[in-house]
């Protein structure tokens, strides 16, 4: 393994990890990042459960550990375009992986600011890349951080296939098949920017040859991979607010302390879930098998298996013996949906799936116990709502929903 | 006819046509505008062949003839949220009609400046109209101009619906009919955001209930409306350059200064035409025929024929005695196309549409007699290219290309 990738948004959730991988594995690795997640934390008056260290200090530290270098960037991808073009033309990487961009639905949602920050982010961060490349002229290989939230949750009730649909038409003399991007049915404006994404992915393909992987990802759940809990400096995130909380990671803090387990509506909602090691896995897998000139934009689901929502409050409420309490839904969703996803791909390259069986819930609880002198119980309740005509029934939510 | 309507983009070539027809019929008018399109004029060095008033002039003219009021708000629709949610507010109108985005593809495609602008513009714009409705809760009814180009000029070689597609799929339980939002195939940057536009109004009627017609507008031609031709003061814009003119406009504005038509390619690319009298015509029928609250996003093609760009030469040959030249295309496109529009919505509305043969061409060509001394023919061929590659080929493509 070797060349040089650009992480942008490698100082977060997703990128902190991938950028240790990517190291490990021999590449020379230059992170990008405007601090923008840490400078939310403070907007939302919430810290990372886990006490991540400054950026420097935490490359240092890998530094120090390994004789490792990894590069930082303090760049805003949606703003700074002339340094993002100058960095592509000096560094030459074989890929740019890009995570920068606003990831949270819940957030998205919360008033017009955070929906117009998300749009204005996601949107010009993901173009500015792209013409960026075309500008450069150099030939890499675009890796973009994509979500399962881009299908809808399942159309037609068949399993969710890897970004292009199958479907047959009315032509000229008769039934056609014709083979199209999936019908995007996005349930938040942070999902929205996603299949927008999708279809600049799409466009710059076509029209320029750009190389292209959009990863639709499940809902990561884990703290730490091999790379991060070789030190305490090297810690990952740990969001467990409403907002920024995955719901697995939620749960496993919200048994903690002993709050109870907070389902949303009947809990019927099926989502796809990843464990961070494997996202870093998949990543790696898809640097390594990049499309050539002239392919499509190739598309991975990158999620391992499927729960709802009701069934993963069950298992940690089994594991760890906390109640299970029913709130309003501020999500404006189908109460009850099925979903099944087609991950041949990543499972053809070689994955091997990390799931909830796999033992290693044991790690975030562990995680949430040790920093549990850090939790600020007040943020457990999203306040985000979907809609304004949802403010009646959910705001101040705390009060448990009666179905 | 009443009620009150926001023009965003009230001062353009459709913009303001637009809101002097709305004026006539007995609306209150707000044209928004940022001067935008006046100001990209002065970047290219090319002005209106009209000596087209400045907007106060403009108004104030209206204003001296029919004794009616217009408003006008200098307002960046793309960056001034809170001046666009307050307008909003205080006017509660019936409609917004929506003109705000940068509209030239050539332009879209000229440098990484121009992507840029043309991607954070229009989708800046866009959503920032969509919150501030939301925000305002004005129940008010949003018509944006959209474009033809959105549908990639056909699929499977079926006329194109009026924006959705019925297809069969793969069901869990055998094959089942969906209707889905026609498969976006955008030509150009400029396209390319209309796709994405057009997410996002799928995405807040069904999250917000928004009430939203999007009208996918050919190519237009002509220069006045019954209103604009009152008085000269009221003049509309006529582009002629590479870049703004369209086809026709810049067929006939070529054959009046003794240019040989300029047809890139083989000519053999199909497109659909409405002149600028039918825009406002039909812009007005999508007003007095808003969709109801929980109606899906209401999409009406708003185009009245088709013809190849060879046959627009010939049609324009014949009648001036052009001479028609053939240049390398700069635009990554298919030599040839079928296409064929349903436009049905519109004639059972009631339009009677304005067509080649109406014998307004003639007007095109005095408007361009008259203001001949005003012409720079030097802008008369792009210098656009749709990609690096095109760069040996085609830059300087004032040689004519031999087939």
């Amino acid at each position: 393994m070797s060349g040089h990738v650009i992480i942008l948004g490698g100082d977060g959730f997703c990128g902190w990890p991938t950028a240790l991988g990517f190291s490990q594995a021999g590449y020379d690795v230059t992170i990008v990042d405007n601090l923008s997640r840490r400078k939310i934390d403070i907007e939302l008056e919430c810290e990372s459960l886990t006490p991540i260290q400054p950026i420097l200090r935490r490359i240092k530290a890998w530094n120090k550990l390994t004789g490792k270098t990894v590069d930082y960037v303090n760049l805003d991808v949606a703003v700074q375009y002339h340094k993002l073009l100058t960095l592509i033309e000096d560094t030459r990487p074989t890929a740019i992986i890009h995570f920068a961009e606003q990831r949270a639905a819940p957030y998205s949602m919360k008033n017009s600011f955070c929906k117009r920050y998300t749009v204005n982010n996601n949107i010009n961060a993901t173009h500015n890349v792209l013409a960026a490349i075309v500008e450069s002229g150099v030939d890499t290989h675009l890796v973009h951080l994509g979500t399962m939230g881009v299908y809808g949750y399942g159309t037609a009730g068949m399993p969710i296939p890897e970004g292009y649909l199958k479907a047959v038409v009315e032509g000229a003399e008769g039934p056609k098949e014709i083979e199209i991007l999936y019908p995007a049915n996005p349930g938040s404006v942070y999902h929205m920017t996603k299949t927008q994404d999708a279809l600049m992915f799409y466009y710059y393909n076509k029209n320029d040859g750009l190389r292209i992987t959009d990863l639709h990802q499940g809902i990561v759940w884990g703290t730490n991979t091999q790379e991060t809990m070789r030190d305490e400096a090297l810690i990952n995130r740990y969001d467990y607010d409403g907002d920024y909380g995955t719901v697995l990671n939620r749960f496993l803090m919200q048994s903690v302390i002993g709050h109870p387990l907070t389902v949303y509506g009947c809990g019927g909602q099926t989502r796809a879930f990843i464990h961070i090691n494997d996202t870093v896995t998949c990543i790696k897998m898809a640097v390594e098998n990049a499309p050539k000139r002239g392919d499509r934009v190739q598309i991975f689901n990158q999620a391992t298996e499927t729960r709802t929502v009701r069934d993963l409050a069950e298992i940690v409420a089994e594991q760890t013996n906390a109640e299970v309490r029913y709130y309003k839904n501020p999500r404006r969703e189908d109460a009850v949906n099925q979903l099944q996803v087609d991950n041949t791909k990543f499972l053809e390259l070689g994955l091997k799936p990390t799931t909830l069986g796999n033992g290693l819930m044991q790690e975030v609880i562990d995680v949430a116990q040790k920093y549990i002198g850090r939790c600020d119980t007040s943020k457990i309740i999203t306040d985000s709502l979907w809609s304004k005509e949802m403010e009646v029934d959910t705001r101040g939510s705390s009060t448990p929903y009666e179905e």
